[in-house]
């Protein structure tokens, strides 16, 4: 075991920790250290796993190593503290993803040494992808989802309630602006029921739930903060990730996200492994069906639901599917702020607040109403109009967002430009992927104000010159960028003559 | 496209270029680049594709751009060279690996644009570990191996020769110390047979040919090299990556090193396509069978070499498949010099020299020169054996060595430990894969001299105290640490006591 000096080099390389000795140093020479070997770093108890770099310039001293920004903030180490590095122990776990390569399905305990593994750090960006790609498709059966799930669930934190029906909900995504849930938690949460709702960041779209609230109230809470916001006002809308809740699922969507792929067991576990470790015990799980949404057909849809409500039901979580049409993007906006508008138009009862965001929202509200007791079968939707309208839920949402830090206006992005028709016409297509892409080509998460305003729907008539889309970004580049790739492709939105 | 000052960072980071630019840089604010962001660049023509590290450090100053040294060799720049930077394009041939993990077979096309972006270097570590596991295991069918040896062969340099029959050979590795190589090529080409025979380095075992014949000859030699060595000696003995032949496999043998895995498709692609490229009409694949080796089963190998014999029918290759014993090791040594040792003993007809080494190089010399029609059936074993006994083999050895760059003797390590007996017995099992592990443990075969020298077969007899294996290693920590590998590991290399 060898002593060296903590050098911080200023290099951030995301979540993956990095380290970096000289190649003409003795450690490197007497352990017969490597480029991309993996090392084993050790601080006042703490270990980490990291990448090694060998670097022949002045980066790092003889007796010195150098940790990049994740590396530091993992080992909790200052500039001149010693650790303690050794090679990184065999990944014993790494023989189940070889297992699953050959065909055998994964066990409780493999799928438990995975996520343990992953949640240590253990496994490099390779390992990741390989366990992912595993998994991907349709790859897990029923009971290795279950598995995976429950693993996913003890990786982290788990909270509980003093009430005996906790409900949340979730959309299995794949529908730009499809932002219904701080509508539908401000409705439930005015009429009495309990909705600790957190909720993930984009995976492969341009924003997600967690994305859109943090434009108008803070969502990084404390556990400690999001349970007396929950106390008070019933409900909350927090960033899961903040919360230590299924960390293996950051971890895991943050490889997903590299290869622009969802994989249905992983898309599962990570939707319940959430819900589960979030202390809910009733869940309504939203699914759009659309040819460019990400489920593409009912039947898909309903085998997805069923999934879903058997893997729910083995872990004790009783899971309600709704099925919704997916063909187009939701409400006006693409992209954090842009939906964060969008529902507080609604909330405000704006008399230009999008109705198709209004009427999925009252709908999942509706059931959720139901689901929990607060309205008798067939007068969920009722109730829910009512609170809406009223401005209960917008009365709600303000104590929310006011318990979890201060309500603020979204953002608005710094460049824009219209796209227009080039000819009359009838809007024929969307591809609701290009769009996204668009979206994200365009900033949008990481630029809060970045994304699309949509100006018509599937189906309506426009006139050469009218605005379909406007395209936001923070940065020239960017909005160049995202132009480019709309000239590129032509034929994603898609106006066609009308013939009488 | 910004225009940066290169500035080369002395940082390794093995094959996958990586670029570092500053937090606080105009660059990275206009473009909205962040740490993982994909970058293209530009320099005289030439187009690289990197991943972007953010520094907050002194390592690069505004208006540079700092550069790892694969970037800064594929890109061929030097300090100060002016480059353009833009985000690296979608790679499109993604969607490929996406839909082979939903269960749609990849076409002839589709294996084109992977293996072109692979080469090409637009594939991330991620990325391309998430190609490797989808193809992993049984989940390429024929077609699909044949596609993909076929877009193999096309991604680099393909060698033709005057000659109507180009011999080669190739063994499906597992099978710790099977060094036959440079004595059939020595044998066959002492016979009149034109063989020139690339070979790789290790994947995932301790020792491959070509770090082998490294310890004897230089092996990286230009193609223009390799073809006068094989006009004027019918026969050479190379590294195949450094004259380019199949560059994709070496960038997929790295992920899959790193992931200690090998892939039926792959490994058929691989083995292949090396062979096509090289311009070889005939090769013998020797598949060695037994409980830990590569392959386990007589069935495992005949499904295996009835694929390998299609594959390479349907691109105008004839394969014949040889299967050999494959319980326990061949010859003495484990590592490059030490495998070396072994090979020269047999060529120099040493009384010590290991006699299962030398039966199976004859075994495979006497099909390969009936398949080359320099024996009439029935008679190569007698011809291979009387031209190694003869003496003809060894000079057409030397004669290549010197042609190659000149013999040299392999390398000898310095540090090593005896492991002995602890009781009175019977050798009753070894362990392949835990005796590769502990070889590359000790140093092989980054370290040449590295490795293991087996002093035991299985059922012999030993007593107390008796040597069972040398551990070799380059340096004092790298043998510890194979030591504590083998102590956690006691029953891998067995003595039972002897019922009589």
């Amino acid at each position: 075991m060898d002593q060296l000096r903590v050098r911080i080099v200023g290099i951030g390389t995301h979540l993956q920790p990095v380290v970096f000795l000289r190649s003409d140093s003795s450690v490197c020479r007497s352990e017969g250290l490597a480029t991309q070997t993996r090392v084993s770093l050790i601080y006042e108890g703490r270990e980490l796993t990291a990448t090694l770099n060998i670097v022949t310039d002045h980066l790092v001293n003889e007796g010195e190593i150098g940790l990049s920004d994740a590396a530091v903030n993992a080992l909790g180490v200052q500039e001149g503290d010693v650790v303690s590095l050794q090679h990184a122990p065999a990944v014993e776990s790494l023989h189940h993803v070889r297992s699953k390569l050959y065909g055998h399905a994964l066990g409780r305990q493999a799928m438990q040494d995975i996520v343990a593994d992953v949640v240590a750090g253990h496994y490099s960006d390779i390992h990741l992808a390989a366990f992912v790609t595993a998994c991907a498709g349709s790859r897990l059966d029923e009971r290795e989802i279950t598995y995976l799930t429950d693993a996913m669930v003890r990786s982290g934190r788990r909270l509980t309630w003093d009430h005996p029906q906790v409900v949340d909900k979730h959309c299995l995504g794949g529908l730009p602006g499809n932002r219904t849930t701080p509508i539908v938690v401000a409705i439930v949460a005015a009429c009495g029921l309990v909705m600790p709702k957190s909720s993930s960041r984009a995976i492969t779209s341009p924003a997600g739930t967690a994305d859109t609230v943090e434009t108008m109230m803070p969502v990084q809470l404390t556990t400690a903060h999001m349970q007396s916001v929950v106390e008070t006002e019933g409900a909350c809308m927090v960033w899961g990730g903040a919360v230590s809740l299924s960390p293996a699922d950051d971890l895991l969507i943050r490889v997903e996200r590299a290869l622009d792929l969802d994989s249905e067991g992983q898309m599962v576990a990570s939707v319940l492994s959430k819900k589960i470790a979030a202390g809910s015990t009733h869940v309504l799980i939203d699914i759009p069906v659309g040819p460019t949404a990400k489920v593409r057909s009912h039947a898909q849809a309903n085998r997805l639901g069923s999934v879903l409500c058997h893997v729910g039901e083995a872990l004790g979580l009783h899971v309600q599917i709704h099925i919704s049409e997916g063909s187009q993007p939701v409400g006006r906006g693409i992209g954090p702020a842009l939906e964060a508008q969008d529902v507080l138009a609604v909330l405000r009862r704006q008399a230009d607040a999008p109705d198709d965001l209004k009427q999925r929202a009252l709908d999942l509200a509706a059931i959720i109403l139901e689901m929990g007791g607060a309205a008798v079968p067939g007068q969920g939707r009722e109730l829910a109009q009512r609170t809406l309208e009223g401005g209960q839920a917008l009365d709600k949402f303000m104590a929310i967002a006011q318990a979890q830090g201060g309500f603020h206006e979204p953002p608005v992005a710094g460049f824009h430009h219209d796209i227009v028709a080039q000819r009359d016409g009838v809007v024929a297509y969307m591809n609701n992927r290009f769009l996204s892409r668009l979206a994200k080509l365009a900033g949008a998460p990481a630029d809060a104000a970045a994304g699309l305003s949509m100006h018509v729907r599937l189906g309506e008539r426009v006139s050469r010159g009218d605005v379909l889309v406007t395209i936001h970004a923070q940065a020239q580049g960017q909005l160049d960028y995202a132009l480019e790739f709309f000239n590129q492709h032509p034929h994603e939105v898609r106006v066609e003559s009308e013939f009488v």
